[in-house]
């Protein structure tokens, strides 16, 4: 019987387990799916009723499903484990469970961020702190907003590995009725479409909160894609990858989204509020604008424009009067479309 | 003086000639600008009291630009004539400016459609009836909501044309505060990224009226986008376009906008009512509705699969129920994205 750990019981990691529960029923496989979760309700909550209120409401978890606190039992014979905790702590989860992992365990990240300090992508930082070959980690990314997937509302995502073989592996893992994954083997690329994405959807949060229209939310959507790409493939990523569900598709699902984090942020911020003003608001950072300032940084180093994401972080830094934002990105001389 | 005149006084080709004053007051140019209505009340009320309520609402349009209802007055002196009559009169109109179109007028179309029953695109069928260069005939597409652009909200847009320089020039005509042109030489592909657009919106729509989330919307707008530029391709259309404002951002403007017609009708066919119904209902055949088959056709001649607008085309027939379409899209067999 194969073992499954997921790490991380918040919305994104708890509905991940139901897709790959729900999978296994259809595939006639029926494997253990195991969620660590930091809280002993939580676990408890999943073990025992088979729903976790508190990040998807009323849903139902299959009984196939169940959770510990314990990070050593989780992983203990997982044949995949899957990773859901926040960007900053993940590599202090990799310490713990570096030890009981099998020796042919495929690591799966739905995490999206850099890692403070050292700027590293998470199958970097997986890479680093496990040792083990990029074969052996993969990332799923996609327009895969929870709360939608927990209803079973049809989608479709994107399981990358530099291996095709371990791809297909996960995708088989996780396609069901109503989750269809697709492979890919540009990791890079999906990792920094998810990263920069968080800082685009600052972007039109912000035109949102100035009353702009949907043309202008749709060329800041577009020219901000424009300038991910750009990012991405001096850093390897490759172009397919960006008009693709982890490049496109996730950016669209989060723009249209009144349920996402970093639009909300932005439509404060468009409003008037300052980055602290936001925050106090929402009662957390949004993602985009922790890792704005890193997204800059990588795109100066490689002398990337990025006009967006520049402007975003200059606004956040109380640099830029954000009403100013739209006609600044407007302002740019006439040319060539890609250049 | 320059003398541009604009064929069709709806509401993109109003719009479209108060973008030009506003670049002309701006560029220290003043060119008499000149719209052509088919109706003596719309171009009285444009000379006389400079709007144009019917299509705009209360927007005031600049003093340069007058009306009339002749058309050989319209062209008559014209360098510079911008088409925006509907796609299927392009041709009669074309036969009747002929003989008083200056020789060397460079054409601009705002139009996207195909012609029915030759299928040729709007660039072709000038191209066929003016005998006109490549070099003379440019096209203007992007997230251009006529609405958004007449109340000077910001937005992009690409000027196409085979000539770079030609493309500059209609650029450096429209390139005002709120607008802003980016060129392109690839005809075809802006061409074909606009009448796919269309089959796309009706999909998202019935995603809408069958209740269907964020997700799965950018799921059909990014196989959407996938489909259509395998389409163009094959065609000569460029990949960078669609990925660019012709392409992704005409698409997501379109896809977001309430007072797109197209969605419009997806979501009343979601909801359950036959192509007349919904027909009837807007008072009007939606865009998508008219070229869905004509674009299928296209590709099954070059053998391409486009299984979004081949469903809705079904759907449209009667032939798949509408409440099959979301699960249908997503059934097929597991495969690496791009393929």
């Amino acid at each position: 019987m194969t073992k499954i750990a997921v790490l991380g019981a918040g919305s994104w990691g708890t509905t991940f387990a139901k897709v790959m529960a729900d999978a296994a029923v259809l595939g006639g496989d029926l494997p253990s799916i195991m969620l660590w979760a930091r809280r002993e309700e939580v676990a408890a909550e999943i073990t025992d009723s088979h729903s976790n209120a508190t990040y998807l409401g009323e849903t139902r978890l299959p009984e196939m499903i169940t959770a510990t606190t314990d990070l050593a039992e989780a992983v203990h014979g997982a044949e995949i484990v899957v990773l859901a905790v926040p960007a900053q702590s993940l590599r202090s989860h990799l310490q713990i469970i570096r030890e009981n992992l099998e020796s042919s365990a495929v690591l799966v990240s739905l995490i999206k961020g850099l890692e403070r300090g050292t700027d590293l992508r998470m199958s970097e930082v997986i890479a680093a702190e496990l040792g083990v070959g990029p074969d052996r980690i993969a990332v799923v990314s996609g327009p895969n907003l929870a709360m939608e997937i927990a209803r079973e509302e049809p989608t479709a995502s994107v399981v990358a590995c530099a291996s095709e073989q371990t791809a297909e592996r996960v995708a088989a893992l996780c396609k069901n009725q109503y989750f269809r994954p697709y492979t890919n083997t540009d990791v890079t690329g999906v990792e920094i479409a998810g990263i920069v994405k968080n800082v685009i959807a600052l972007a039109v949060g912000i035109c949102d909160g100035q009353k702009l229209g949907d043309n202008s939310k749709a060329s800041v959507i577009t020219r901000g894609l424009a300038e991910t790409t750009r990012l991405a493939t001096v850093l390897g990523g490759r172009l397919e990858t960006f008009s693709g569900l982890a490049g496109l598709g996730d950016l669209v699902a989060t723009c249209a989204s009144p349920l996402s984090r970093n639009r909300s942020a932005g439509r404060l911020l468009g409003e008037g509020l300052t980055a602290e003003e936001a925050t106090a608001q929402l009662s957390q950072t949004a993602e985009g604008m922790k890792s704005g300032s890193a997204v800059v940084e990588l795109a100066r180093q490689h002398e990337i424009e990025m006009p967006i994401c520049e402007a975003v972080v200059a606004v956040l830094d109380g640099k830029l009067p954000v009403d100013r934002l739209a006609s600044l990105l407007l302002a740019r001389d006439l040319k060539a479309e890609g250049r």
